[in-house]
């Protein structure tokens, strides 16, 4: 989907923030997802535009302008409620279709905490960022991470919130990235069919490991994949990608997580990072709070 | 802010999805941001609570029943149109206040391309994803930024997407992989006093680097964070982070920024990493789009 090519064909969507436009890229792609029917195969095609940055009356207006030329939908994060109201009346007057991302989710928060918003966009002056602990645990926690990769400094197992064992390619990388975004310290430990694991692995808190498997034909694709994009030779992508070096060492990878019921075992064939992130972090919750229902807390 | 404590004090808001919850996680989170004066200090307490895969009736409505209870907001996305008319009438039945995060906005997006909704959740059985291009994509892109971290393998400059250059502490690791979490290759380079830069940063396409400057005051105060973190002795702590030093070592950098003029210097004070990565993105499409208003444009 990342392309940079201007739009031949296809309705477009205008995405504008005065912040980084993320959010509303974020809620857009949830929406798509409910048009994957139609978008698969640009059956109906869709351009995104992002918009960030557009903190100032003038180019909200050239943006605007430009989407009714284009014909697009507006989609739009406006904290400071003056500019908020002038996109949803220039829209109204060059007839461009619009939704409000920020407002009715902000509204909602003022009434029930009985608190006025700032209507300060988030790069306003005078705000400041950064250097809070949450940054500082943030940036620890990629850090680390990085470190412990594909199973690097076993001997720092203990140091980690979450532990990832699976064979290679069930996505232990992307997953402790992710996690590691989210702020939680992620060590992911390689099972290969004849290497022995680090006893670390064992040592540790078996509540904070996870196991993961996948679908062998699924598996296989991936693999085979990526032998190709790694131009493996013959011979070594045979014994990595070959159905049955991939059954046994799922097998193998299956009777070390029989050993070790306490694991969870996850199974992420065909699930996105993210879905499996969800899954990995409400288990992780729960076993801490031990509450009659699942859920992830934060206090602010 | 990520705690696992059950709240004690504080209004709640409960975030409801049959996905992952991020989407209404993202949402709620920017529109905190509004309620910043606020919740410094816990003047008004703040707890959030992620339900994700509620992909049923009956957990919908446990749900729904214990935010009642706890006299909570509820935040939903439900990707099934009944799913979704249910919680709005259980709210309005059980007198908790409710925002619709996906609706309104799949429903702009319908009307926009013409097309109805699938009404199915992410999660939805015969849907698969994980094998599209994009996925395979995303993968490369955080494997090859992990492992170029830190001015690893800079002969491996040239296939990179995009390059950062900056002294210690200018927050070049989180940018990376935030980056690459978008599907950017990205490598980052360190720049030290006394230290010559890899010759290939010099070679590759001078519109992909990109120089990172910092407050020098603020930079000091993360770099002694650091030094105490990594339990630093005095002497070599005062090296990195005492002002001259810090200040010096700016100035180096900055004029290797001059040098090539072409790099953009981003200044990352105070800012958040997602903020800083919306300047470089922009600048990055910008450049290779050259178009008159500056986007970030995707095909779906
Ligand atoms: N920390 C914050 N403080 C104030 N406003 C914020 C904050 N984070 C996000 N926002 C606002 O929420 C909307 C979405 O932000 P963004 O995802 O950066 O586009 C924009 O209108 C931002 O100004
Ligand atoms: N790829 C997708 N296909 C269908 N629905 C999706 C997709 N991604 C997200 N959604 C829906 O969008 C909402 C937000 O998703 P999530 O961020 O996972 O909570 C949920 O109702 C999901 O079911
Ligand atoms: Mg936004
Ligand atoms: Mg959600």
């Amino acid at each position: 989907e990342v392309e940079d090519e201007i739009a031949v064909g296809g309705k477009c969507i205008y995405m504008v923030s005065d912040g980084t436009g993320w959010t509303a890229e974020h809620s857009v792609n949830a929406a798509l997802g409910q048009f994957e029917h139609c978008l698969v195969d640009r059956a109906c095609a869709v351009n995104t535009h992002l918009f960030s940055g557009v903190d100032n009356h003038e180019r909200l207006m050239e943006v605007i302008k430009q989407a009714a030329k284009e014909g697009a939908l507006l989609v739009y994060t406006l904290a400071d409620p003056y500019m908020a109201e002038s996109a949803r009346q220039a829209c109204r007057h060059w007839g461009v279709p619009s939704t409000d991302i920020l407002g009715p989710i902000t509204e909602a928060i003022a009434s029930h905490l009985g608190v006025s918003p700032s209507g300060l966009p988030r790069g306003a002056p005078g705000r400041s960022y950064g250097l809070t602990d949450e940054y500082f645990k943030r940036i620890d926690a990629i850090e680390f991470t990085i470190k412990q990769d594909d199973g690097a400094l076993p001997q720092n197992l203990h140091k980690a919130d979450i532990v990832l064992a699976g064979v290679s390619r069930t996505g232990k990388t992307p997953l402790s990235i992710y996690l590691a975004q989210k702020g939680y310290k992620v060590a992911n430990v390689p099972i290969v069919m004849g290497v022995e694991l680090p006893k670390t692995l064992f040592e540790v808190d078996p509540e904070k490991v996870f196991g993961m498997t996948i679908n062998p034909v699924v598996l296989q694709t991936i693999r085979r994949a990526r032998a190709k994009a790694l131009g493996f030779k013959k011979e070594a992508r045979s014994n990595y990608s070959e159905m049955d070096h991939v059954r046994e060492e799922l097998e193998f990878a299956g009777k070390i997580f029989a050993q070790n019921p306490v694991w969870p075992v996850i199974e992420v064939t065909g699930k996105a990072i993210e879905e499996i992130a969800a899954v990995v972090l409400r288990l992780y919750h729960d076993r801490k709070q031990r509450c009659s229902m699942p859920r992830i807390s934060k206090r602010y």
